[in-house]
């Protein structure tokens, strides 16, 4: 694996959540693969559960890790090509990039999109320069758009809960918010789902429609208690509008999941990728009783990052010299 | 050892005091305890020595680190139970202390009061609350009201530095200051001297009066001419009012430690936790001379922490499901 | 090597560059040497290449890292020696350095100068009072005047690219910038080159002399393109006012360096220790071209700081008890 970005970077989904179940059972089994190799770990952002997960994950391989908080211990960077450097940017990340590639082994990279800028962020320039110039195997820690790291661990644990007599029913539904957030969770859900044996559908208010190059072929319905409906799983989370970029329509209904939602479904069990907003998003009781996933999808998090680096150091990788863009994100909703 | 947050937490301070300088002398001894074992030390305020010396702590252990300063790498948590998550706090700490436990075998936190409401500082809300949901054993790197590291640590140096040949008097004596500081270090140091076959007598101008669940039984003076007198050795150290909770009371005597004080005691040895404001709390020829124990202190706060550390990888611990507050700081001095 | 603040700290540049460029070809053949060994990294200011090749070096010896960010993470130190510690400072550099001496085995410290007086920072009064007081070996990562690990691992890159049938000529030249900047990586570039086979000129518009104690012998023009004739090597380099200190005198005509200019030169290789502000200093197809060394440099940052560290690990040090200053900086440039 070269590449770690999204769904479309992997050979075989299927095979990479059994990986990372087994290295569950197994954190220390391959301890000597990352001998003297380095994970540059590079946060343009703040981070919490990936900050450590992703630590752990190497550590448990064997590696050495260092951690960059870009904003502020390093320089501010330019993302322009050909930008004449006359203001606060002080390094471009055509050299940042290269350069960290040259120190590291592999680097593992958070970059949030500005929700300004529909096609900026959806064409994730940073990830895609930063890809193009550190000539070294790069892991997404959430991009602008993707969130795959999550979704690996996201899948693990509904592998391990899912009922053994049928098919599951999973539902991802939004919940309010405070302020405007990114759609990556949900479009890396979506992607990742759908290769699953499950029977998927989307719950959002109007206005809230999610690119549909990740919701093609999924049931989507306005109507949250419709998607409640017997479900296995519900996955709560909010994300701002894709038609209206970044914006936060007005919803009249009350999307909070609370009890009452909960009891239309088959005695679901509760996802959510933290952090979550108590009370907003979802009420304490369902994220606090026995039937709530949470902290075993965090949990999660180290295998899923271990899988990903196990597969990376155990490829002899050969990064071409001319830069290709395996992934089709670039391409993606910009029509 | 479960939990490491006050001197009620461990069974002997003795042996722990033993155990620590025994370390010492061999550091790197038991470097097979740590292996595959990560401690998760989490800021929420800023730290030299603490943040050094746990590091270097637990790579003697070789255990693997992970640092989190939560203000700058993190976000902003919630610390009420039940609270509607609307706005300014991204995480609640139950959430972000369950995840970190799943990621750490054991966590150390710095978790300074805020010395504008004394009952929810001697609560110790934000220590108690990590402590209930992370489900690990967790080290006090100085909480709200304590700072058993720094004790331990100061116990050391006055073991390694008494007279053998009769009972050490110890005295500590309040010193001007700036801005308001906690009580933690002048509380834990009481605590843990108390254990000591010492004479332990605390100098202090009227008004800045320590909570007597500390103070019980020991001689108090706000005469520090007088408490001086004969003394081996002298801990300095500043704190703000507890009875009139976070202010700083007018003092109008000089409590400046100067050689012409100095020359009262019994060729007295000094001492400070640091950081020191110099010539405001204690003048430069005495933290400077052969007679200040002072680095001493500082180098054996990386002993203090291995021996804690050493206890805790040394345990079978199980943490009990139900959580049960060990310590009784959170009855302390809110009748 | 006790220190490696400057060129007159080491015994013999040769024998570095070459030990250097051996550790290159085998980066973990000493991974002995640093076992149970604490680098203690300490960062006034921000960093990304200093801060990842040194990590990446010491672990490639097997030591362990501490990483201490001090604006950010620490208190705000006191430099002034008998202050009344009365004001915004909260330690002095005398404990903070010995303190972090008691922890470390050595110690790397990154510290820019104000560029507001020139004696002070030619004087190199924080890194020469860290030095005294830490009492350990330390390495600059950047001091207020030099940046030797920079000239070392550009010496690296010169002698790996030199053409092999003639002595090269290299050219420093000054470039164009938005904001003053240190002359430190100029200093330093002159104190090292001069001890190579080389022809070697500097090149600067009228007001931008550096230091004459660096300069001393060296050929210096204010013709840049006289300069570039037949250049083996172009180093650009923005640095501030050494005369009208740390002032930017105005430059009328154009020193960004182009395609034209370059043509001047004998196909020369160029050279910049990066951050570079494109298109200010160098245009942007000067830099992404193969006759650009600036990747090879930075990635010479590792083997530079890990041969450093390796002769430091080897030497069995004794710094003494009085502590001398071996460099002759305190001395340079006051008259």
């Amino acid at each position: 694996m070269k590449y770690f970005t999204t769904i479309n970077d992997i050979k075989n989904a299927e095979d990479l959540i059994t990986e990372a179940l087994n290295l569950k059972k197994d954190p220390f089994g391959f301890s000597h693969l990352g001998k003297n190799k380095t994970l540059g770990i590079i946060f343009m952002n703040p981070s919490l559960r990936t900050r450590l997960s992703t630590q752990k994950a190497a550590q448990n391989l064997g590696m050495n890790t260092v951690v960059m908080n870009f904003n502020q211990e390093g320089w501010a960077l330019e993302y322009n090509d050909g930008a004449v450097m006359n203001g606060n940017t002080v390094e471009h990340i055509k050299d940042a990039a290269a350069v960290m590639g040259t120190y590291c082994d592999i680097i593992a990279i958070r970059c949030f999109p500005s929700l300004k800028n529909r096609q900026e962020d959806y064409s994730e320039k940073i990830l895609l320069q930063f890809m193009k110039y550190c000539n070294k195997p790069v892991i997404s820690l959430e991009s602008a758009t993707l969130h795959p790291l999550q979704s690996l661990a996201d899948m693990m644990t509904i592998e391990e809960n899912k009922p053994t007599n049928r098919k599951p029913k999973v539902v991802l539904t939004w919940a309010p918010h405070i302020k405007p957030l990114p759609q990556a969770v949900a479009n890396s859900f979506c992607e990742w789902v759908k290769t699953r044996d499950v029977d998927f559908v989307i719950a959002h208010p109007k206005g809230y429609d999610l690119c549909d190059d990740f919701t093609s072929n999924v049931t989507i319905t306005n109507n949250q208690d419709e998607a409640l409906l017997d479900a296995d799983f519900v996955y709560v989370k909010n994300w701002s509008s894709f038609i209206d970029y970044g914006t936060m329509p007005e919803v009249n209904d009350n999307w909070l999941l609370n009890e009452n939602k909960m009891s239309l479904t088959n005695h679901a069990q509760l996802m959510h990728c933290l952090p979550v907003r108590r009370n907003v998003e979802v009420i304490d009781s369902l994220l606090d009783n026995n039937r709530s996933l949470i902290l075993k999808q965090a949990e999660n998090r180290v295998f899923a990052a271990q899988a990903v680096l196990k597969q990376m150091l155990e490829t002899n990788y050969k990064i071409e010299e001319k830069f290709t863009i395996t992934s089709n994100e670039a391409e993606l909703c910009n029509s």
